[in-house]
């Protein structure tokens, strides 16, 4: 068998991360990987008047995205995206989703035979009664096998202890990293109204019940071992929780009155974290399914609808309709 | 039917909290309960020179054990067992677990027939290759049907918001409720060393799946479901790592460098809060099992045997070997 040879396609907090990773793993292995030159994707963008990519491949520090780390020498910048992914056999899709359509309608007909791929996009692909996760849609359009990774990581932290486990459950597993967003926002409600860690316990606890049941209602080959046993369900829930951005929003959502929208500009620098609520909802309303799921409505109204944040453990009462109408237990 | 009789056997903290409860649901409910006086078995003993049954009969607050909280009017103290027991059908075992045996001694041949109980005995009954649940030792000395209630609480927080989820499973729900305390002591270390929320969680998800793995091995009618959607088992998991007094002694221990000995003194009036992690260590080294949990040994090992808390993560990367000696797959 040849060589594995690696195309990062992003270049972002994440992407540099997975760069460093991905760039020292294969400088270890020479006998599995192509490990001498590893491309990195990058949206071209000026940093103090000079190209973000030639500050990368000067100093080896993503000065813009991941100030201070230094990424392995084998990893170069190209703004190129043909010269990125040329005979490449490993892909690495690491960039905000509302860039994935464009970048793979370039990529057709670029891809080497056999090639596979990975992908650490956050969150799912939402329109009105369609539910779509990303490494379906790249296997789809670009006609190869396409895996997710999630779980709990933040990108500062984790470059020098990073480990990852194979599962079977590419659903289950893209789920986990898109749905636990709106519970941490529930979670980020608790720390707001300083309820005390009980109350936030229960939100944890039906929120990822939560998610395993939408996932299991809409994706029928998802396992719910994914959501209780794995890092990508329940540990990253915790992280999320803990110390996440959607929850800091959140709590300063109730502590200062602020729209989401205007704390994301103040705290994330725009970075979009209420969305995925907003995606679920309409997908759930258009599916006629809003009342399975009271803590994720719940959190949409909070957020959009002026619904008052101390009647969201209300939703822990509430019954929760299958879809086959058939009455669950009351889940607290 | 006639109405259920109640009887609270202890008043300490959570005992005055539950009582509370059960004086207020029992009132709200004439048709079931005898609700006029329901009895408060209390330990006698003086505070500032007053004796604390009549502390508690003048004022309606336990001011030792739960200040500042009023109990209900029908909630009365006595020192005296047998009036305590005397005609009741339910019983509300929530005494220090020490003091069980001779409490059991003094009740045997004064329980009414028919009559049940229920434990919130924390913690486990542990004798070198013995391992019991209270509520079982409660059936078996008295006879009498016995049920168990654990979960994510405090009780001071509980009081005004308290709500109760019956499930079939005795056993992981008491388990959960003393295995969940090593867990907390792990997730404590991590925060003294300041690892950061991911390291935490994922010391979180795998004490969740060795605490499953350890009742499944032991009991074997207990179920897996308890441990990962149950109040009992996850939630209040999180609630115990994100403040409980484990999580808080451990994080003491590592920043301190003080013995637990010596913290539990301190920080926590002498409750001993470290035991679980030694009782289980000596059980499964009489079993011969201590290598199947990684995370529970190490726990012991920090606290007891001066091995490095910055070793603690590794217990992630062991291979767990079952009793039947399959090897599992590594779980982070």
């Amino acid at each position: 068998m040849g060589k594995e040879k690696i195309a990062i396609i992003g270049s972002g907090n994440w992407g540099s991360a997975i760069a460093k990773i991905a760039g020292q793993n294969a400088a270890r292995q020479p006998d599995l990987f192509e490990a001498s030159r590893i491309p990195m994707w990058v949206f071209e963008e000026d940093v103090n008047g000079r190209k973000l990519t030639e500050i990368i491949n000067e100093t080896h520090v993503n000065e813009k995205y991941l100030p201070g780390i230094k990424l392995p020498e084998n990893v170069y910048a190209t703004s190129d995206l043909e010269e990125t992914v040329k005979n490449a056999t490993a892909f690495i899709f690491v960039l905000p989703h509302q860039f994935l359509g464009k970048t793979i309608e370039q990529l057709k007909g670029k891809i080497a035979p056999g090639a596979k791929g990975i992908t650490l996009i956050k969150g799912v692909d939402v329109s009105e009664s369609h539910i779509n996760i990303f490494a379906d849609t790249i296997e789809q359009e670009l006609g190869i096998s396409c895996s997710a990774l999630s779980g709990a990581n933040i990108a500062d932290e984790e470059t020098e202890n990073f480990r990852v486990q194979t599962i079977g459950d590419v659903h289950g597993v893209s789920l986990c990293g898109a749905l636990k967003n709106i519970v941490a926002v529930a979670a980020g409600f608790m720390d707001g109204l300083e309820w005390g860690d009980n109350a936030k316990a229960a939100i944890m606890r039906n929120g990822l019940i939560e998610m395993k049941e939408f996932t299991l209602e809409f994706f029928k080959d998802a396992k719910a071992e994914t959501f209780f046993q794995e890092s990508a369900g329940v540990a990253d829930l915790m992280t999320s929780c803990m110390g996440g951005r959607n929850r800091k929003c959140a709590e300063a959502f109730v502590k200062t009155g602020k729209s989401f929208k205007d704390l994301e500009q103040e705290m994330l620098g725009g970075q979009i974290s209420i969305v995925t609520a907003q995606d679920i909802h309409k997908f759930l309303k258009a599916k006629n399914r809003v009342e399975g799921y009271p803590l994720f409505e719940a959190v949409y109204q909070c957020a959009f609808e002026g619904r008052d944040v101390t009647t969201v453990t209300k939703s822990l009462n509430a019954k929760r309709p299958t879809n086959s109408d058939k009455t669950t237990q009351s889940s607290l």
